[in-house]
């Protein structure tokens, strides 16, 4: 089999088979096949599209290309969820030991901060000594000792998703739904999870912008991983204004504990336990939906969500003092609030915006090697409907450099907009449940 | 400017501008722009299209990345043929020397053969001796002496298309109007000629299949030529069954002495009329058309061109005993006749396979670095429409090697279809002609 020919197949808009995948996957990943040929085969799967067959074979390509790990040894159903990313999308640092608090074991894989959205890892990395650089023998064992291990990615760890997300990046072929598709269900599913609930974002703080493009992503991972014998399921969520109230590494620690501890904004609050309890129906911990809301919302009551967070802080190395201290998180030297000039109504707020703001400030990376400030961020006040009067704070930037304010600043005040009536309607928080697959036709 | 933001910027359908078209071209030829990024932008080009605009800006983009000649000292106005290549497609060795015996200096910069198509400079180097690797001062020199010289593009003339060439080959990006159309002009137009006739093949053996295809490339190479201040047509002629009789390297350039004896097949011959006429009458040496055929048959029949062929000859080093004596070309060892099954007609000849067959043979490259053997290729015999006996021969094999001839014998017997009744309709030699431009749409 040549590389040149499974390119031009799929140039011509022609299925390749399971084998020309595998081939063409495998061969790269071995630097069998040279970058200017994924390069040509990426950018014509961007434009062609795939097949379902093809994306399974490329999904499970992509999964064989390193360790599938075996958690068989651990007893109980091993669940996860995974969220496509936006702004203020903190929710696995709750959903995480609440689920573990509940007896289901949840061995999580993250990822790191990815353009204007922020990373699972780089926020626990604000709790001081937090370690996610874990090997999987120390994964495992963490896992096993408190139901639930939060790690990056390892070497181990599909390979070829590595490689071929390292080209997308610098090819422009990163929104392609089949390529999106096998990138995070290889990586979930090499965890050795039994379910996975997929939160798939949507509006114009998420990757997928518009809820048809949002629904057919979430289909096409579900129907992958159900194929490969998962129970899957997803939901596609708001990301049209920042979830909760906080945007920033240390800054969404610290609301997580809020949230945790019984308080904390409503939105986040309401999206953490509708995950949770998918992900315990999932996992067979519970017989219905609700029933999984009301223990979600017990294990938050008792405090048992928070200890078991102070549990995998501890066993991960951070410090555990920063759980009823936030002062221990990292702090940023300045805060500077954002006024409303006119009394109304928040109309809309442009949230890719908000979180290229935090991003400006130092709270994301702009190129992969630049290290990012934990301490920085947003903090925001009014959210979309609410009242406002002039001069009233609308949202209040913390930053540790003049240098760096003025562009976040200017970016964050462009970002509200205040219209003298209240908005007509209001997105929903969940815009809707994918379970079980539709037949629709894969897209660009 | 950022090179992925190009690539996107294609990607998603968009019209380049002749500022970001300049930046890609240069920056790649310099190294600056890895090989996956203009794999992957050559990709999307392929799959999106390009506009007339963009088209004219990426051959003028190409033409000034290296040297641009200026003929400017040698008189008269400089005219040049080029062809999209087939199967003993010969005419380059008929043509230049006929024009430049009409007093009409022909620059001609040729290639190599390309997968199952021959190449000039290979045809050339069948006659012992013979340099087609001449410096652009002895290029010159050879052109002002004896008014054409036949020479492979040099590491001056369009360096980004040699680059571009190269990548394109390996990604499965090489069948694309535009860039077919970038590569031809940059090239031709860096030789400092006034007027170009294009010779666009349609049918089995040509590159573009169909008639539409041929017409589209023809239409954008004559109006990019027209927009450059160049006098620019082109014919579109037929590549269903192998022009002339012959088909390899020495037996290709023993057919073209034939010619200029004033034999030969009359296919080959009406088209070397044809086109050197239409050189003609594009130099502005005749004024019409019917009168360039008049004086390209009289310097047929005078021995003019044959003249001018055997001092091209000399000048480039070559032996020019072969034009008296063909027995001094290479000369395969062993011979093998094709017979026809059966009493009746030829209805079709799979061109392209007629032209692997000698390619099989060794008379073409399968990888870059493959030597080619001038001296094997296939004798037609009988071409469509004809009538043949059972045991007659169709064509005859001449080989160095019996491990080579299985599959070219296998290939040639397999193109032939022998049917009852003679065809009821036969293709032109000549299907179309280009001149001037209407407004078409930029396909794939």
């Amino acid at each position: 089999m040549r590389a040149i020919d499974v390119i031009r197949k799929k140039r011509d808009g022609g299925e390749l088979s399971r084998d020309e995948i595998e081939f063409f996957v495998s061969s790269y990943t071995a630097d069998r096949i040279p970058d200017y040929q994924a390069a040509a085969w990426l950018m014509a799967v961007l434009l062609r599209g795939m097949s379902r067959a093809e994306i399974a074979a490329l999904t499970e390509s992509m999964l064989h290309s390193g360790s599938v790990l075996d958690l068989s040894d651990i007893p109980g159903r091993k669940v996860d969820k995974h969220s496509t990313g936006g702004v203020g999308d903190k929710t696995s640092l709750v959903i995480a030991p609440l689920v573990a608090a509940a007896g289901e074991p949840v061995p999580m894989i993250s990822g790191r901060g990815l353009g204007h959205s922020g990373g699972t890892l780089d926020k626990l990395e604000s709790i001081p000594g937090f370690n996610v650089n874990l090997s999987l023998a120390e994964f495992r064992r963490v896992l096993s000792t408190c139901g639930c291990a939060l790690i990056g990615q390892t070497a181990e760890i599909a390979p070829a998703d590595k490689k071929l997300y390292a080209l997308r990046d610098v090819t422009a072929t990163v929104e392609s739904p089949p390529l999106i598709c096998g990138s995070i269900m290889s990586k979930k599913l090499a965890e050795g999870i039994d379910a996975l609930v997929l939160d798939v974002k949507t509006g114009c703080g998420a990757f997928m912008k518009s809820e048809e493009s949002a629904v057919l992503l979430a289909e096409l991972m579900v129907e992958t991983g159900m194929r490969m014998g998962k129970k899957v399921m997803a939901l596609i969520t708001d990301m049209d204004q920042p979830l909760g109230n906080k945007v920033g590494n240390a800054l969404e620690v610290e609301e997580c504990i809020e949230i945790m501890r019984g308080a904390g904004p409503a939105d986040l609050r309401q999206l953490c336990v509708e995950l949770a309890a998918w992900m315990l129906l999932l996992g067979e911990r519970v017989s219905s939906l609700d029933e999984g809301k009301r223990l979600s919302e017990e294990l938050i009551a008792s405090g048992a969500a928070l200890e078991k967070f102070r549990q995998i802080i501890a066993l991960q190395g951070g410090d555990t003092r920063v759980i009823d201290d936030a002062g221990r998180l990292p702090q940023a030297e300045h805060t500077l609030p954002i006024l409303s000039r006119s009394d109304g109504f928040v109309a809309s707020i442009q949230c890719e915006h908000v979180g290229i703001a935090s991003l400006a400030l130092g709270g994301g990376r702009e190129k992969k090697e630049d290290r990012i400030d934990p301490a920085v961020g947003i903090v925001v006040h009014k959210k979309v409907g609410d009242a406002v009067e002039a001069g009233e704070p609308l949202a209040t930037l913390h930053y540790n450099s003049e240098a760096r304010l003025k562009e976040a600043r200017r970016l964050l005040e462009a970002s509200y907009m205040v219209a003298q009536q209240p908005p007509i309607s209001r997105r929903p928080l969940i815009h809707r449940i994918i379970q079980g697959t539709r037949h629709v036709e894969v897209g660009k």
